[in-house]
C-alpha cells in the first residue's frame, strides 16, 4: 500500500530535515502538558461507536469549516445521523485545501486509523467510513489503547477547581495503565465576576464542596480555592491555566478585591473597571500559590469568545464562534509579571498568544523576567488554536528564535479535546525539523547534525521532562 | 521579439505553477466586482491622447513614488507638459525596483500596450512614449476596446447615492457592448456627519433629488437614501461599499441617531462619540437594506486619510496622502456583525483590510458568522491599496487558507481608477498559481492538478460568478 | 585554515547574490550614522584587556541570553572573574542557535578577531580565549585600529545636550585619525518631565552649563537647549535622536508647555496628559531647530523600558530588561509630522520601529510627507534592537520595498555600544544582496546585475553619503 499524501517525509523538504526527524524526533514519547481531553473517557477506557463519534462530535474546528463551506447546521451539531454528518464532512474536506484541517484529517486517517492510500472526498467516503469503523472496533482502539499507541506518557487535562478529580484517581489507581493523567487547575469561573448570578452560584458550590461559609468574605473564598489547589497538587497537578482576552494594565489590590467581592455577593453588578481590578488581584494571589508549590502557570491570551449571540443561545460556548482579540497587552503583562518578580515570587510561566502580531511583544516581554534560575523559566507557548498550524508554528518558532532561545523551548502540546489529535505532535516535530534542516542546508546554522539534533530532542521531549517537575516513570 | 522581463512564466516558479496558470487561470474572463473606473469614460468610449493621459493623470500611486524619489510636484500634479511628466516618471521607474509599480508598469506596457522587449527607463522613454501613443490611437484602444481585449465581462463602479446613473444607463443601452457596467452604492458622504456644513449640503441635495422635505427628520433622510438604494438595484447594482478608518465598538440606536441628526441639521457640531453612534446606527440600517435585497456589503477598513494638510488644501483628497490606520477593531466588528446576525439579517459581507497585522483578526472574525447558507457568505477581501502587491496578496491568501477556506474565496478585484489596471487580475492569478504550485511541489497539497486547478478556476472566476447574483450573459 | 561556518558566501544563497555582494557591497566604507560607542574610548584609543572586556562587559544582549539559558546573574553583571564570565558565555553560545547572537558571535570572531575555523562552545572556549587575548594585545587592535580595519569612515555617537563634546574635539584634533566621529543631539532627559526631581536636576545643570537663570521659564530652558544645539552643530553634528515609547495623538502648544514647565519647576507632579502635552510641544520645538539647521531627526519608537523593577534597582537602565511596546501610533505620528509640514518646516526624518506589526503603518505614513525636495526625505530606519537580525532586516527591507522606494534607503547603522559590532554592516549587506539575488533568480527584478548592483551600492553607502550632508573627506 502506497502512501499518497502523508508520506514518510511529509513536510521534510531536504535531507537534513529528513535525518533530524527520523533520527532525533520521530520516536520520542509524548508529554502532552496541556489539553482538554475528558478524563472520564480515559477512566472508563471509552470506545467510539464510529468515525463520526470520535472525529466530528465536539470538534468545533470541523463545524466551523463546514459552515464556511455552506453546510447547514443540522449536519454540524444537529440531528442528522452520524453517517450523514460524516458524508457532509467528506464533501467539505477537499474544500479545506491549505487549511490545517486538510493535513490533520489525513494525518489522523493514517495514524492511528491506518488509511493512507486514499484522500477523503465524496468518492472515498463510504469505504473510509466502513474501514475506520472496523478499526475503531478493535481491542487496541479504546481511549487508553490510542494513548498507548501514540506513545503518550503524560496527559495534563484542564479542570475546574470544583472538579472532584475522581476520574484522575481512578486512572492513577490502575497500575496496568502507564500513561500518567494529571489535572490542571483552571479557575476561569472563579474570576468571572461580571456574570453576577453565575459567579455567585459558583462561589456557593465551592463553599459546599469546601464545607465553609464563604458569605461575603473574599478571604474565605480564597481559602477555599487554595484548599482545592492543595488537593490538585496532591493529585499530581503541576500546572495552572487561565484564559484571558487581554491583560489589563490594572493592578488590583487584595483590599479592593475584597470590597468588590462583597458587593457582588450582595448582588451588585460590578463596573468594567471593578471586573479588571478583581481579576488582576485574583490572578496575582493565585500566582503566589503556583510559585510556592513550584508549579507552572499558563496564560492563554487573546481569545474573543462567543461572538455569535444567536448560536451561543442555541449551542452554548466552544461551538466554533470564537475569534482573535486585538488591543494592547504589553504594559499589563509587564506590570503583572513585575509585581510578582519584585518579591521573587514569579512562578514558571507560559504565555500562549492568539494574535500573531503580538508574538514579538510576548517573546520580548518574557526576556525581561528570565532570572537565571532555570533555562527558559518563562516560555512563549506553542502556536495555539487558530495559530496551531504550519504557518503559526513557524512564526512562533522563528519569533522565539530571533528574540530568545529556541533551545530552551518546552515544545508542543495538543490543547485538544480529541484523542485523535496526537499526530499534532508529529506535525510539530516535522515542522521543527524542516525549519532546522533548511537552516543547515542554507548555512544559517552549522551543518552539524548532532548539535542540531540534540536541540530537536530537547524541544520535542527533554526540555518538558526537565521543566515541569512531573514525577514521571 | 523576446520578452525580457514579463515573460510567459513571470512569477511562476515551478512546473506545477506553470500548468495551473496556463491551463486553469489565464484565459478566464474577468469579473471586476469593485473598482473606481469613471463610468463616463466608458459611456463615451473615451480615447486617451497619450501615455501620460492614460497612465499618470490621476494615478496617486505613481505621484507618491515620484515624490519619494525627489521629483517636484510640478511633474506630478502640476503644469509640466504631458511629455515632461512622462519623462520624469521614466526616470523614477528604475528606482521603483521591488515596488509593485515596477511590475505593474511592465505588465501594462506588455498588455494591452504591446511593449515587452524593453524596460522603461530614461534611455527607452522617448521610444516607448511614441510607440504607445501610436498604439493608443488605434481603433481597439478606446475604453471599451481595452475592456474587450482584457476579457472584462463585468465592472462594478463605485458611486454616490446621489449619482444619476445616467452613464450606466447609456452603457446598458448599447447592445453591441457586452461588458456589463453596474453601479455600487457607496454612501460615505451620508455618514460623514462630523463635517457639519458639507453633510448638511449633502442632505439638502438628496432632498432635492428625492423631491422630499428632509428637514431635521432622520426617517425622511433614510427614506430618501432607501429610494436611491432601490434605484441602484433597478440599475443592476448588487453591492454596497463603505470606507471606514476603524470599526467603533459602539452600537448606536435609531433613536440616538435621530437626535444627533436633528441637532446637526440645526448646525450643531457633534462630539466624536456622537459621530460614532450616528455612523454605527446608519451602517446597521443600511445593512438591513442590503440583506433584504440580497446584496453584498463591502467594508474597506483601515485607511487613515488626508494626512497632509498642506497638500490637501492644494489638491484635495485622493492625491497620494493617505496611509494605514492602526488601533483595535475586533470588538467593534464583532458587535456590528452580531447585531445583524441576531435577527438573521446579516447580508453577504466582504471585509477588506489595510493593516496587515489585522489579517488574522478579520479572517477569524468572519468565521464566527458563516451560517451554512452559502459558501463563504463572509469574505476576507483581496489585498487592497497598499497591500495590493505580491506580498500583500500572499499574506491574504495564506491567512485565509490557514484560518478559513480559500476554496470559497471570490478572488481579485482591481479597486482601480485606471483602465490599464486589468493586468492586476493576471498578476493575482499568477501569484495564486505560484503559491499552489509550490504547495504541490512540496507535498503540502496533493499533487493532483485537476483538484487544485478546479480551486484555481473557482477563485479566479466561478466563485464570484455564483456569489454575487449578477445577471450575467 | 578552512572557514567552517562564516564562509565567504555566508547568507548568499545563489550566484546573483554572491556577485552582488562581492562586486558591489563588500568593500564599501562604513558610514555608521547612529550608534552608542563611548567617544572617550575612541579619544583615548582604548585597548581591551581581554575578550570578556571587549565582548561581554556592557553587552545586555548577551546577558539576556545568559539569563534565559539559566545562568546566574553573577556571571552576567556580577563579581565573577572575566574568565569565568567568558566560560559561561561559551556554554550558552550553542544554546543560541537561530538567535542573531549565534551569527554575530562567529562573525565577530572572524572579523576582526581572526578565528573562523572553530565554533565557540565549552570545548573551544579556552583556546579561543587565549588566541583572542593575544590578538587584542596587538598594536592594530586599539579602538581606532579596529575602526580603521573595518573601514569605518564616520561614526555618529549619541550624546546628551549637556555633554561637553570634549572627547569629540580631541578626536577631531588628531589629523592622523581619519574616521570622523561626530556627536548626535539626544535630549531624552530634557523631555522626561514625569520624573520631577531628576528633571529639575537636569534643568539646573543645563542652567549652570549655559550660565543662565532658567528658573520657571520654559523660554529660557529652550534657549539654553538651543544653544547646546548650536554647539553640537559647530562640532559637526547633523542628527538628533529621540527615544519614544509611542507617539501620542496630542499636540501640546508652547503656552501649555510653559505652564506645565513652571509647575514642575515648583515641584508639582504632572498628570500623564500634561506629560504628553509637554513632550509633544518640546518635540515640535526641537524639530524646528533640526529643520532650520538642515539636520536629520531620528525617532526610535516602541521600546517599553525598565520592565523589571528588582533588576532596575540593582543595575539601573540598559541592562537587558527592555521590551517591545504595543499600542497605536499612526494618528499621533500623522499629527506630529503634519504640524511641521504645514509650515514647510519638516526636517529630514528617520523613523525606527520596534514593533514589527507597525512596519507597514510607518512605511505608509512617511509616504504622506515625501515632498519631492530630495530622495527619501523621510526614511523607515533599518531593523533596530530586537529587530536587528536577519528576519527583522528582511521584513524592514520588504516592507519598505512594497510600500515605498527601497532604492532611496540610507541603509544600515549599528546602533551598538560595541566596537566589535561593525560586522553588522557586513551582515546587513549580505542580507540585502541575498534578497535581491533571489529576486533576480526568480525574475522578480530584471536579471541585470549593473542595475541591481547600483541600487546595492546606493543603499550600502551612496545614499547615506548624499543624504545627511556630512562634511566627509
Amino acid at each position: 500500500m502506497k502512501d499518497i499524501f502523508i508520506t514518510e517525509n511529509f513536510l521534510l523538504q531536504n535531507d537534513r530535515a529528513v535525518e533530524l526527524y527520523h533520527r532525533f524526533a520521530r520516536d520520542l514519547p509524548i508529554i502532552d502538558y496541556h489539553c482538554h481531553l475528558p478524563p472520564r473517557q480515559i477512566a472508563e477506557d471509552h470506545r467510539f461507536a464510529n468515525l463520526a463519534q470520535i472525529w466530528l462530535s465536539g470538534d468545533h474546528y470541523k463545524w466551523r469549516a463546514m459552515r464556511w463551506a455552506g453546510v447547514a447546521e443540522r449536519y454540524c451539531t444537529g440531528d442528522a445521523t452520524d453517517w450523514e454528518k460524516f458524508e457532509k464532512w467528506a464533501e467539505v474536506v477537499p474544500k479545506t485545501l491549505r487549511n490545517p484541517l486538510y493535513h490533520w484529517t489525513h494525518l489522523e486517517l493514517k495514524r492511528p486509523l491506518g488509511i493512507s492510500d486514499r484522500l477523503l472526498d465524496p468518492r472515498t467516503a463510504r469505504g473510509i467510513w466502513e474501514q475506520c469503523n472496523a478499526v475503531l472496533a478493535r481491542e487496541d482502539m479504546s481511549c487508553r489503547g490510542i494513548l498507548r499507541q501514540m506513545k503518550v506518557v503524560l496527559v495534563c487535562t484542564t479542570d475546574d477547581p470544583l472538579d472532584s478529580l475522581e476520574q484522575h484517581a481512578a486512572i492513577a489507581a490502575d497500575p496496568a495503565f502507564k500513561t500518567r493523567v494529571l489535572p490542571t487547575f483552571r479557575p476561569d469561573r472563579a474570576l468571572a465576576i461580571d456574570a453576577v448570578e453565575t459567579f455567585n452560584g459558583y462561589v456557593d458550590r465551592l463553599a459546599e464542596v469546601g464545607r465553609v461559609d464563604i458569605g461575603e468574605a473574599l478571604a474565605r473564598f480564597l481559602d477555599a480555592l487554595r484548599r482545592r489547589h492543595d488537593v490538585f497538587h496532591a493529585a499530581g497537578c503541576r500546572l495552572s491555566d487561565h484564559g484571558l482576552e487581554t491583560v489589563d494594565a490594572v493592578q488590583g489590590t487584595a483590599l479592593e478585591a475584597a470590597g468588590i467581592f462583597a458587593r457582588v455577593r450582595r448582588g451588585k453588578r460590578p463596573s468594567p473597571e471593578e471586573v479588571a481590578r478583581f481579576r488582576s488581584a485574583m490572578l496575582h494571589e493565585m500566582a503566589l500559590w503556583d510559585h510556592e508549590r513550584g508549579w507552572t502557570q499558563q496564560f492563554h491570551i487573546g481569545a474573543l469568545r462567543n461572538n455569535n449571540t444567536r448560536m451561543f443561545r442555541q449551542l452554548g460556548a466552544d461551538a466554533g464562534f470564537d475569534s482573535i482579540a486585538d488591543g494592547a497587552c504589553a504594559r499589563g503583562l509587564s506590570q503583572f509579571l513585575d509585581r510578582l518578580d519584585r518579591t521573587n515570587q514569579l512562578a514558571k510561566t507560559i504565555l500562549y498568544n492568539l494574535h500573531p502580531a503580538n508574538n514579538e511583544v510576548l517573546a520580548a516581554m518574557i526576556g525581561n523576567f528570565q532570572d537565571g534560575s532555570l533555562p527558559g523559566k518563562l516560555q512563549l507557548g506553542s502556536g495555539w488554536w487558530f495559530l496551531d498550524q504550519k504557518d503559526g508554528m513557524e512564526k512562533q518558532i522563528n519569533c522565539l528564535s530571533n528574540l530568545g532561545l529556541l533551545s530552551c523551548f518546552v515544545g508542543m502540546t495538543t490543547d485538544s479535546r480529541s484523542l485523535l489529535s496526537y499526530t499534532r505532535h508529529e506535525y510539530f516535530r516535522r515542522v521543527l525539523c524542516n525549519l532546522l534542516g533548511a537552516d543547515m542546508h542554507q548555512g544559517l546554522v552549522p551543518d552539524d547534525v548532532e548539535l542540531v539534533g540534540g536541540m530537536v530532542r530537547d524541544i520535542c521531549h527533554g526540555n518538558a521532562e526537565r521543566y515541569f517537575g512531573f514525577d514521571l516513570p
